[in-house]
């Protein structure tokens, strides 16, 4: 049986650290989906359009062949995976603060789907201490984020966020 | 004298971690209040009627005869206690992050109150990791809540977050 | 029914930090014991006998007429609190790290005893952050060790531990 | 060369938490520049005039001849400092889960300004628990910060959020 | 390619929290080896062959065709891996405190053998807060330890450890 | 008044996470003395006059003109502060376990000598995660260590752990 996995997240933007763990990801399954969740009451930097096309353009020159990225809108990603066919979801894991509530995150899904089985990949630590709403804050002061994201989101932060200094 | 607890939160709306906290405090004094706080600058899920309803509704089966329900507007947990001529402050404690917060609240309420003592309760493990917010947000996907609300508070939830998948 | 609560610990010597929650717990209960616990597979640097007599020394002063010392050797505590007939355990909460390991010891004790119900007292600030090894490093050196522990104490470290500088 | 330092924060508004380090921080450099940082799209409790004045107010008494404070509105702090030729930020540093903030915000600066060096002091215990957020939340409900705050913070505590009890 | 991967420990003994891992790990790979670890230089409980034996009659139950035990002797866990034809390694992770050990090992492991990755899941609830050492320090005082290892472990700890009472 | 820095720790052995700390501290101060402390009732892997040696060849390519190795035995550093005529302590600060030892040795410093004041360096990611106990171990199983510690260490390490493999 294939084994096919989830990554997903908001991805507003997607970093390096989020390439990192796609990459990762996508040697321990048949296939991964990365799929952008979408929820409508939130409010996001980027529109569901701009994140999949900034995070279709990031995956390029990663090369892998077994990564698909995909959208979904106010669901829980224990559907999502049930829909996708995957019995795996993978989730990148930083500091001790995002592990309790990736336990809890966990639960939910087990209780919404006890045939999910969630594994967790470690961030480098270059990528371990940087998410993505400080990069965001960063290019709204004109900072440099060069490190942390691919390049046509450093562009799309600058266009989106930037001052013209 | 009498020993008189008070255990205080928002129950916006009360789980079965919530209701755990309170079998278990039940034992430790002669009277039990719990208190429904309400902070009129904050956005709630429940009305106040309906939280106080819930967790009475809530409370039936546990068959606690001296636990009783009262509510506070605006006021801190310091003064209720001290109304109530209250000397023990119950809290449910979950996770490491959880103890800084509760080190602030013990020393904001000993410098209110310094009569006033807290004490902890653990909360047991099938609750420690699911709170009332991530409760709501799984209820508004329609997802399942059943293992972590009593029947009343799913149901409530139901009607008024769910989806009619 | 009378409340009576169980204080355990090795004491190994009793701190003004042991003495901060002895005093605040037994206000809880009708009956306190503090029980030093002795493991005759540990060393310690006190003898049973020397442990028990600083902590008779040390609790003189708090006046708390319903706090008796006891001893117990090679047990669990959840066994040590069925013998004296105490339903609670109390123990003194510091740091974080601390949490997980009360956590584990109260999922052990439970098992043993389901009747036993563990309640945590928080350490004030000024005894949140020194703990008995580190004031027999301190003494071991000829170090200050006044301010975290009462006098006979540090008298007792001060000829086990010292150094005549 | 003078060894130059910035103490950067929101101060809104500033607490005995701060003027401990200020006061602490003053004694490793020659000059130490107390900054004000303003976010223009966040909302502040006090106005930037409100704060630097009690700002100024409650240093007078501290006597530290070395300290100047500054503003700075909608920059990162890595370029202020770069602009008042310092090289050194200093911190305050209460709990765990304020350290991997720290982390962050550490490689966010060293990425602006590779020349910049962040060290940290560790606020006295007493200090340790209570923030700005939660002084205001206790001033808001009409109760005692005295022991947080300097004077003239407390008045205007009062004036700006307290209830006519 | 077949997926191989490896989850090593020194399982003096093995608990009802291993099996979980070994379990739900077991479906992430063609092939998933069980290695016990043993370091000449520490002292453990149980014999290299007792461990060896619990862990068969353990897993014996669990029904997982893909899975093998291998022994290892002072031998890094990459180099195991590497000789073993194993491309992932399994961790279970339970507390935050466990966290930053793993990103330690992580970090030598991949200086060690680069191609190497290390995934988690992380343990139930309830088997998140007892680990081996705990629960032969509960046993050797003739304590329950009925729930947190399978048949064979608790009859081997009563007979190695277990108090005649 | 010259700035005198203190840098004290058990160097067994220098690890490139204790020299990038002592080269950012030495910025910080007129003068920094790195004191290698010896607490003759414990075991090291290297003798006092190993690490010494170790340490100054390791510095030796830092060109710190400012920095001085010291030895101490059997002292606090509170006190080895005081005969130095140093008022600041310097420590390299990696995770949040490390934060609240670093809380109790400030306590437990500022009691012996409260004119002496402690300050923090974090350190860098690559070097965060990996102290010299683990460097120890992997050298002993014959593992790579050279991205840790500097080359006359990476040597010392095999002539005294290294397997000839």
């Amino acid at each position: 049986m294939a084994k096919i996995g989830v990554y997903a997240g908001s991805f507003d933007p997607v970093t390096n650290g989020h390439l990192d763990i796609i990459q990762r990801a996508s040697k321990l399954f048949d296939q991964l989906y990365v799929v952008i969740m979408n929820n409508t009451s939130k409010k996001y930097t980027f529109t569901f359009a701009e994140k999949q096309e900034l995070l279709k353009k990031s995956l390029l020159p990663l090369n892998c062949s077994n990564v698909e990225v995909k959208t979904a809108a106010n669901q829980l990603v224990a559907q999502v995976a049930h829909e996708l066919g995957a019995r795996f979801l993978v989730r990148g894991l930083r500091t001790a603060a995002d592990l309790n509530y990736e336990i809890s995150m966990q639960q939910i899904n087990h209780l919404q789907n006890n045939k999910l089985e969630t594994m967790y990949l470690v961030s480098q630590p270059q990528y371990m201490y940087v998410a993505s709403s400080m990069i965001k804050e960063v290019a709204s002061y004109g900072g440099r984020v060069t490190d942390w994201v691919p390049e046509p989101v450093a562009l799309a932060l600058q266009q989106k966020l930037g001052t013209q200094s």
